[in-house]
């Protein structure tokens, strides 16, 4: 049987020889070389195909080489509902999200915007102490990328918060859901991290009636999308407060185009996408043991919900 | 008996309370006001005090506020040998440094430095993946503070190697000392850490045959003094190579002069001696613990040694 691989150019070669490695009784075709029809067992994609996917009679599921989903499940050009999509989810993915979340957070954290800012004029700044037991981090999303980041500053001493759409309870992290815990958890929150997923009810969640509940001098890291913010209202609670700067890694168009008013704002930092990657040669494992479930007719793990979205 | 206080005026209220309440026993008089000489048993002090310390027949010993002690015992105004010296060694100073270090080190780590540049001249750059594994961390000095961001940083993964004067055995740390111990760790480091005290022989220890060692592209973290560098070494080292970026906490002259080359310079960020700070609240313990042994005619833990200048 073939595994239809679709993925950037660049990355192509890392993830054929992976996913081989991985599955070794697979022959990995690169699309849009599909070959046989009848042969394709699995996709492996980062966006949706432009294929009939009832002409591949043998087709067990969908896997994708990303954490976010939102592109392969839109109501137009999405997959259908009865394709299952399995999420990847990397370990290497998520150490490395957590480790951005917490330079992102440090550097917010120990106030290096405000030493940036203030070298530009010479400015010699007195130190102002905060112990991280007195520093609210509050973080929007709870899943595998949430926790992870969660469960790191927690270890730094961090007080953290966090917010999910059904209530959780994770150990040492004050939980939050549901609109009211939203408003809830931002009244408290110094530093913001979106680590959502992005569908209908998160897109532009992050607007002026959100960033108006935050307390002066609030800060932001969006890790999620790039349109789970309100531009024009992003731009607004930095110019006339709370918000004090923002880090954000994502963006409605990638790259950020040339002219976008983020790139000369002074109290925006913008990182190219880089919080994390999924690792093919990691990825690859969760992949092959959701196929090995599939081939025994046992469910299959993380697949997307199509009425939540993710 | 009496204590007698000396430090910073925006910190003397702090420290004069913690001081009475770790140590009830005793009055707390704030210099110059010494009163009776035979009733000081015990000084505070952020500095050499001009004061005969011959005239105080019940001195115990010097307490300092701060972890260098070198402008305590310079061999024409500082304290006579036979005055003992206790180094502070607070909790809260150390967590915090070892945190600033941490910060510093993941911004490198994650490029920000690099995006930072880049924003500046809207440049979207290409992700370059590195595992903390796979980064190497030099630190120089493995005292208390050199000792606690080392531990850190290994439980955040990275690799990290150590330098000091003497050899040491730290689980998890490549350990070297030396002369060409020194060399060796330097060849090695990507992200070099200077937690070094200032002595004759580490005054100055950062210049260019130190640089010409590091590889092409390493970054440095001063948060030792300002003179364990040699300041036009490190221009040259930026301008030239191998440096990338340096940033700096600790300067020769503080505040850093508004006409100093360092302000200005692209790839240095200057952050006002802000790394670590003694709490008065949480040092004093150590302070009341050292009493009460020299009042039993016990050794004094954490005394200067005079002839290593630390």
């Amino acid at each position: 049987m073939d595994i239809l691989l679709q993925c950037k150019p660049d990355r192509r070669e890392r993830w054929q020889a992976a996913l081989q490695a991985a599955i070794p009784d697979c022959a990995v075709r690169v699309w849009p070389d599909v070959g046989d029809p009848a042969g394709i067992e699995l996709i492996v994609t980062s966006s949706r195909l432009p294929i009939d996917l009832s002409s591949l009679p043998n087709l067990r599921f969908i896997a994708t080489t990303g954490a976010g989903v939102e592109h392969l499940i839109g109501s137009v050009d999405g997959i259908p509902p009865e394709v299952p999509i399995v999420r990847v989810v990397d370990p290497k993915l998520t150490s490395s999200m957590a480790e951005y979340v917490l330079t992102a957070v440090l550097r917010y954290h120990r106030e290096f915007h405000l030493f940036e800012a203030a070298q530009k004029v010479g400015k010699w700044l007195t130190p102002v102490r905060c112990d991280p037991e007195a520093r609210a981090i509050g973080i929007m999303g709870l899943g595998a990328l949430g926790q992870a980041s969660a469960r790191l500053l927690t270890t730094l001493g961090f007080r953290v918060l966090g917010w999910s759409r059904r209530l959780k309870d994770i150990d040492g992290i004050e939980c939050h859901h549901g609109a009211d815990g939203l408003r809830a958890m931002l009244a408290k929150t110094e530093i913001l991290v979106c680590l959502l997923p992005l569908t209908a009810e998160t897109e532009g969640i992050l607007d002026a009636a959100a960033f108006a509940l935050l307390p002066t001098g609030a800060t932001l890291i969006n890790v999620g999308r790039g349109k789970h913010i309100v531009e024009t209202d992003l731009l607004a609670a930095l110019d006339a407060g709370p918000l004090a700067h923002a880090t954000l890694d994502v963006f409605t168009e990638e790259p950020l185009p040339h002219e976008h008013a983020f790139w000369a704002h002074p109290n925006i930092t913008v990182t190219p996408h880089i919080a994390s990657m999924t690792v093919p040669e990691s990825a690859v494992e969760g992949i092959a043991h959701a196929l090995r479930l599939a081939r025994r007719g046992e469910p299959l793990p993380l697949t997307v919900d199509r009425s939540l979205g993710y």
